[in-house]
């Protein structure tokens, strides 16, 4: 089910070849209620497995226009997983400090140590999305970026880390109708930035975008995957779907005594990793 | 001068075709004193330019084996540095959190900002080195490994870090001498470790591990200096000109006020770097 919504490069697709209002096979929230809860089940077991055996680890990045629903996401769907073994970090505007380094300096430093899930609201890959689009990174620059990013996920497969990329796309018209919710209801108006508006205004230069990121950093290590995200029931659904299907293609255990305690002797090794 | 100590990679050299106490066209101290002074005093104004114009940075990653004298050119190459800008990093055994990520995670975090000069005593290349002679990384993960280094350092290039690499190459029977010295002279018995002892039995094998590290790490982009250093003199006189002739390559000025106002303004921009 999930392989019809990863990009794959070279086939000269475009973002509005994937349907924003698509719901699969399903025509309510009812039809998948059941599956989701035996799927977060499955989840809470799977991160046991994961955080006990201290050798994979996940992270998960979250892409998507302004009012595509990365915060619900992550509350609805992550939620359910034990914090001790789970973070998100948000990437907002860099500090002074941060912009002083090279773009990865300040997500490379939050990736997850084996055992531990976690995951990206923003990442990486807004040094490749908003400095292109207001000109600031030129197609040439671009190249470079996408290359240092697919090394640098290269070295996180190498280190057994799982790298799931989700990009949760919506219509023009649903960003509309969030923007006009966040203002009508006081619960969400903090969550208004009137550059959220200006931004708008780019709309298809950040559709133009995403595409070049899909096309030069979705490859079978570490795809993209293009979930459509109208329907905040086929989001959610979907996203606990890729997740769990990535985790269960690891080889998790739980460690047996024996072996947990040759891994406190490789412990006093003095050898990394 | 300095293009001899450079390692040129499939020239089928050994370590041991560069003579570790080699002091070139010199015979003693006395002749390349006043050069040294006036070396040091470019080199300050040099650094003054580079924290003043926030463009570029420098990163100086010192190899060598034990009692090869990393700390003492630190001290003494690069005390002259204003620690303003300037700062050391010693990578040690890694904590459990550090071995708990991948292997570049802990020497990224500390790379330098922009105006920056910071110098690794050991760094990411120990795990291909101790890790690769004890055998916990065979040749083809050290394969995987020089390939995300040379990635690395093409990132580090592209964000305008010069890196410096510096191979402090002493004689076998240098170190046994120093080693005899630690355990006499009360003021340097602390920095006896019996481990070195151990690991002198792998001489040989680390000598291949360097080479194996110089074969596929050193580029043009950044090469390994071979820095004969059984004489200190000449090992400080050639590591103070490798880093003043590399200062000198790059277009350092201090900057004008209109420049200065104009970064200003960059800083309120939301695009990194």
């Amino acid at each position: 089910m999930i392989k019809s919504y990863v990009w794959k490069p070279d086939k000269q697709k475009r973002l509005h070849d994937f349907d924003p209002a698509d719901t699969g096979t399903f025509k309510s929230k009812h039809e998948v209620q059941e599956q989701i809860e035996k799927l977060k089940e499955e989840l809470d077991e799977l991160q046991n497995k994961l955080f006990a055996q201290k050798q994979y680890s996940v992270l998960i990045v979250f892409q998507g226009m302004d009012c595509s629903g990365k915060d619900g996401t992550i509350r609805k769907v992550l939620g359910v997983l034990n914090p001790q073994g789970f973070k998100v970090v948000s990437f907002k505007r860099p500090t002074e400090d941060e912009a002083a380094h090279d773009f990865l300096w300040r997500t490379h430093r939050e990736t997850p140590a084996r055992g531990y899930i976690t995951a990206f609201n923003r990442s990486y890959y807004e040094d490749v999305l908003i400095t292109r689009v207001h000109g600031q990174v030129d197609k040439k620059e671009a190249k470079r970026r996408f290359a240092s990013i697919r090394h640098f996920e290269e070295l996180m497969a190498d280190h057994d880390t799982v790298v799931l990329k989700i990009f949760l796309h919506i219509s023009k018209e649903f960003q509309l109708n969030k923007i006009r919710q966040r203002l009508d209801d006081p619960a969400k108006a903090w969550k208004f930035d009137p550059t959220d508006l200006a931004e708008r205004e780019y709309w298809d230069e950040y559709q133009r975008a995403y595409e070049d990121v899909f096309e030069h950093c979705s490859d079978k290590q570490a795809p993209w995957h293009i979930v459509p995200s109208d329907h905040r029931w086929y989001r959610d659904y979907l996203v606990l779907n890729i997740i769990v299907e990535a985790l269960r293609k690891l080889p998790l255990a739980y460690p047996k005594l024996t072996a947990h305690s040759e891994s406190k002797v490789e412990v006093e090794d003095p050898v990394q990793e």
